[in-house]
């Protein structure tokens, strides 16, 4: 079983201004976890910013397998501590998923130790996304590239550290590209990030979409999970060179 | 003084029937020499495929800086000897440059160690190149973006293994994606693939490509140069520790 | 199911003045598909230099899944046809696991690009191996560190592409050290290269290095296999964009 | 000209029971200030935890193009601002080195993003430490190996993200190995990690120590500087396509 949490900030979807309150009115992570629940061999539990503690805590993460990250607005929100716990967790093993805006996210940009910039425009652009690594378990289905009608554009340059992998390359009509699948190893954690998902935009209803998370959560599950990775211990010699 | 070696197949441009004639008279090689030799820090000279022992031999490699590569229908033509003496010359420190279809040449394949397939097509797109690494020195001066009118489309995936730097990413209107300038170290020496340049365009009269080729020469000049890198040396223990 | 084949030049075993004979009389690929063939997941087939056309061709590849690759002097007796087919199946997907003399085999050198040179010293050097990232599957099970009472030695500089990941690396009382594990991508395929397995110590019986070798088998096993990643398609647009 | 500036904590040399107050009675800073003062392109400054602000600010900071770090007691008194202007300036471009101790220092951390944990001792093991990429420039001069008759020991796991290139690696008589020179690539700046440098040895005054410093200090000088990296541009579409 793979133990997920879904964690989104869940704003603009409560603004009945907000096109997002018509397309995920329980949201982003309401459909997220939705389609994650019908798998066997999933478990998902959501988390928001309105939860206590943003609904994290250590025993939460310890009993999580991967966790997924929307956030945008509300970035500066969650608490510095929430966030360097769930670094510690991806160090520890834990596997994160950062969609969309969460480029900015506490968690994510601590985790790069970058910028995490790009530059961006909604204007309903139209995106095609290419898969670069036909390999990756991540892009397993996908086939050769997907259309999204309309989203947000986003453009390089991307301020991130040079991916592992580079599994999915986004292509837009305004003229922009943009790494928009992106993997690293961080300690004994993985991290995946995926560009598309504005809140305006139904995209995690698209079934291309939903099959590419499903299959960062099975490829970000732990292999191995430390105690306390952040420690640095003082160990004796197992037997000097010279007593040999 | 950086001494760069520029080597072209020069078939298409000496095929009255084929365009590339009208625009490269005396060959890609030409023109490419032509702007690099107008440097004060650059000493250029050429060779083709029609030179004995395709212009190369190991005393040539042996005072080359930097090779440009740009090679199509010919590929098959460079004896294997001669790949593997490149490939041998830049594991000794010579930086190397390839050129659009040079991506199938001997020498890049060998140094890639993989397909570096991709897809094609030639239909007049216009392509936009992005900087993805705006701090590299191949692409100082560069800008944010620059198009080419027209040129082959290159499409993903590429078959390289990840590059060490992602310089520059290509959108055509055709609607593809492509990395279209990546870096990579092997052994002591650098290499940069850069994607446009199909032999139909005037695409290395272009003043923007100049300048990025520019770059990569002084970027790819060697550091270090060995004598042997292929050699496995049997050498003594310095000191055994169990003797200290 | 994960079908292995085990390929070793078959050489020092059959030489009765090597040491190599008394340890592996039925040759360094017996013991490995001894070990791996009582796996559950594995079926084991082995191949050596003796065989006609080494044991490989085209059919054999396609219906393997894992190759272990174990040579020393008998390098330059595998003729490039099969080396340039091992070296295709990788890229087509097929995992590969290079076993210590390997190193300089002709399949491994073409999936590098590189020297692969290394510097050596045959002098019953004690190895102490060290787990640099616990979190990988193939460390799995290893510990911080295990020791080798004696192995023949290695020493950097490797010549090798930076490593994905550098899983072990080697300190020896000759004062050498040594990245004894690393992995990279190649194409579709997974590449593993573990140092330690002179032919005249018993290093394949050692459980740990079983261990090792029976992770990187079930760690490199396809994820997706492509008929014929060499090919660089022409294709049309799938649909035209026409800049406003 | 390229401007240093050296970052000492400072504590231990002020310490009259330390050993480090005789090896370095004007702080390790003062070593590093003065050897590197005698470079003719090099201008030094230095500034300590003592001082206001721990002696940085944003204009001191736009000033500099390396920046040396040295810290070990006192990482959590550098106030989490200083240390994000560090990281922020080293993502507009600015280069840094950061030495031993250094690797649990916040500016470190931060632009790693990992636990940047390893094992230790003191235990006057001797060092070792091997190139591990000769062509590296900030190898050059340096030769095969270099050694440290005493200094502290740090064992692998090193938990980094993988280097970019491992320049140097360490073998102790006490049987452990350490990448003990790595770099990395953070947005537009370029990362320096040397691990040879306990404050109760001299291991500033070696000379091979301080070419190491030097190398990387002209290494580490910046290419292209950005003015506000951190920033996400909403930009308008250069010309918009339209699919046809």
């Amino acid at each position: 079983m793979i133990k997920v949490l879904v964690w989104n900030e869940f704003m603009h979807e409560k603004d009945k201004n907000c096109k997002a309150s018509e397309i995920y009115p329980d949201g982003i992570h309401g459909v997220i976890a939705e389609f994650l629940g019908k798998e066997d061999d999933i478990e998902v539990r959501t988390a928001t910013l309105d939860d206590e503690n943003c609904g994290i805590t250590k025993e939460i993460l310890d009993d999580t397998d991967v966790i997924i990250w929307w956030g945008h607005c509300g970035h500066s929100r969650v608490p510095d501590e929430i966030a360097a716990m769930v670094q510690e967790a991806v160090l520890n093993g834990m596997g994160a998923i950062f969609l969309h805006s969460a480029h900015k996210s506490k968690p994510f940009m601590r985790l790069m130790g970058t910028s995490c910039s790009l530059t961006w425009r909604e204007s309903d652009d139209m995106e095609r996304v290419w898969t670069a690594s036909p390999a990756h378990p991540i892009a397993q289905g996908i086939g050769r590239y997907f259309e999204l009608e309309a989203d947000e554009t986003y453009g390089e340059p991307f301020g991130i550290p040079s991916p592992d992998e580079t599994v999915f390359i986004g292509w837009y009509t305004g003229g922009e590209v943009f790494r928009s699948g992106c993997t690293w190893s961080r300690g004994n954690g993985k991290v995946f990030y995926l560009q598309p998902g504005h809140e305006t935009y139904p995209t995690y209803k698209n079934p291309v979409i939903q099959k590419i998370i499903l299959n960062a959560v099975r490829w970000a599950k732990p292999v191995f999970r430390s105690e306390n990775c952040m420690d640095c211990p003082n160990l004796p010699s197992v037997q000097r060179a010279e007593l040999l």
